[in-house]
């Protein structure tokens, strides 16, 4: 299958997707039979441009790294992402805006723009699929477009999506995951001997936590993603109002060493249990034995356990953020589009 | 898509695919549209039945149960597996005879004359694919036919088949598992106090472990399966004795003290590593630093972490064995091949 692409966002994750899409150009062509062409860009920082021709994508990359915006490149600038959505002949959107779990803007409107004209969308943007994710899904459904965000929970890691391939026709009886990786380096750092706030610091300096540290601290950012994965894998609609939430803030040195004490390590863990066709859901700090897979997942890695009617408990670890890792997720979205529309 | 099934061996792992053809057969036909029918069973203990108009699996499954053979079924008796493979209006054969490493046989004259008549074949026997993988994967593709065999390394657990979905576009560089229960359980009961004699003969109490270990603790079941998945990823033709292959039977209670003074545990690890289109490969007992997703690995559970391009390392961690778990290895090939061959 052929994409024109527009990027609706052009950070971290746009760029590693655009990294790979270059990387990977003869091997998408060679195994799934998947050519492609960037045909708009849009970000608040470098601008806007529209090229049906397509857009030099090398050239695209090397002008954001040195800082320059899109006007050295040839085509149509200055449209809003909306009307790049609207102008641009493209056939795939990828949404990677910033994550706002309020009102999900504008990642929202820029979903259903594309959606409601038939546009297929990739997204690794949390705001819209964890508030909208019915409407989104219904939209789509009755556009005749495909939605995928792999991204938004575990990066390229698989999660949800093993259940089309791998784990197809299993039911999941529950779900465990360290889903976000900023708090469980704060927990690792604080078994080194780190009191919250220092460890809260090392990870600012490196990277993993925001000047505002609250979307991660308080559990927000890991109960965004368990609704996301309660609504695609038992096809529900529940909000994020709907789950109980405790963040680490509140965890000392002496808690954690207590733990390790009982053989136990204290982890955020996001969990949630389907019983009698009802939802019970809660994220919040546990205290995991170390025989558990989960209690060894260190530093910033994401991991999950499934547990399903047919292997039992079922755990992958791996990245649960990062440029390459992220800009991944987008790819496999891509491949399982072409997959799908190939075959209908 | 239809399946006319033939069941070629009928003992723990045919009938956990049984079970859970008839848990899961709502499930096959509306998600995945997928209908089925048994029309052969052969088994050396039970006798083989024929009948095109189909064979009532519950009551197949159920003269087992009470140890009585197919003489109380209605169709044709008496054919040899071969025969009854050549003879019955199959579309898929279930070869899930015993593991032969030495020549492969029965298991693999089942499948060439099954392939050779353009039939699908999915197996769980890993003599045939371990030993002639390139020879048969050519021979489907020439018959037009599908070979899976999902289940011969980790039971239903993702292993090799992870890059058809979620990983799909992602290079291995590097692959280490623990790919045998047996040898894990009895360096688990080690752990405890037990000495090798005494843990291997727990595990032969708990059904883990054969009368003769050989093949488990001598780490050839091990090997087989890093041949399965080597030649799988990376498009090789491997045999076993291109790997370099140690098992666990001189490990001491103190060794394992040893290590674990050292924060290390000692697992038997099967690892190999892609080299300028070189595989490196073997499999032996290894240090592995407790940090390490495998060290935790524990009892009967198996893992493999795959190193690759886009994502680092990913571990999957599940069970590698059971009748239930290796029944749905046959399932999730059926699934793939429903999805595959409805798509061309």
């Amino acid at each position: 299958m052929h994409f024109d692409i527009a990027f609706i966002g052009f950070g971290t994750v746009g760029r590693g997707m655009a990294e790979l899409l270059l990387e990977k150009k003869s091997i998408l062509e060679k195994l799934y039979n998947i050519t492609w062409r960037v045909v708009a860009i849009s970000d608040l920082r470098y601008g806007s441009i529209i090229n049906d021709n397509g857009i030099d994508l090398k050239e695209a990359l090397s002008l954001v790294e040195s800082n320059k915006d899109f006007k050295f490149l040839n085509g149509k600038r200055g449209l809003s992402s909306i009307e790049v959505i609207k102008e641009s002949n493209s056939n795939l959107i990828v949404e990677v805006t910033w994550t706002n779990l309020i009102d999900g803007e504008p990642g929202y409107s820029h979903v259903k723009t594309a959606l409601n004209l038939g546009k297929n969308v990739i997204t690794t943007n949390k705001g819209p699929i964890a508030l909208y994710y019915k409407e989104l899904k219904e939209l789509a459904n009755r556009k005749n477009a495909q939605l995928r965000y792999k991204g938004t929970v575990m990066s390229g890691t698989p999660s949800f999506n093993i259940f089309e391939g791998p784990l197809a026709g299993c039911n999941v009886e529950s779900i465990r995951g360290i889903l976000n990786g900023t708090t469980n380096f704060i927990l690792t750092e604080m078994e080194k001997g780190l009191d919250y706030e220092q460890a809260l610091k090392e990870a600012q300096r490196l990277g993993y936590a925001e000047a505002d540290p609250t979307m991660d601290v308080e559990g927000l950012d890991a109960t965004a993603k368990l609704v996301i994965l309660i609504n695609t894998i038992f096809d529900m609609d529940i909000k994020l109002s709907d789950i109980r939430r405790k963040g680490i803030t509140s965890i000392r040195i002496n808690d954690i060493k207590e733990a390790l004490n009982m053989g136990k390590r204290i982890k955020l863990i996001a969990k949630a249990e389907k019983i009698d066709n009802k939802i019970l859901a809660e994220v919040s700090p546990q205290y995991i034995p170390i025989s558990d897979p989960l209690a060894n997942i260190m530093g910033v890695m994401n991991a999950i356990t499934f547990k399903t009617d047919c292997l039992g408990d079922v755990t992958i670890v791996g990245p649960g953020a990062g440029k390459r890792a992220t800009g991944y997720a987008l790819i496999s979205d891509m491949i399982a589009i072409s997959n799908k529309l190939s075959k209908d």
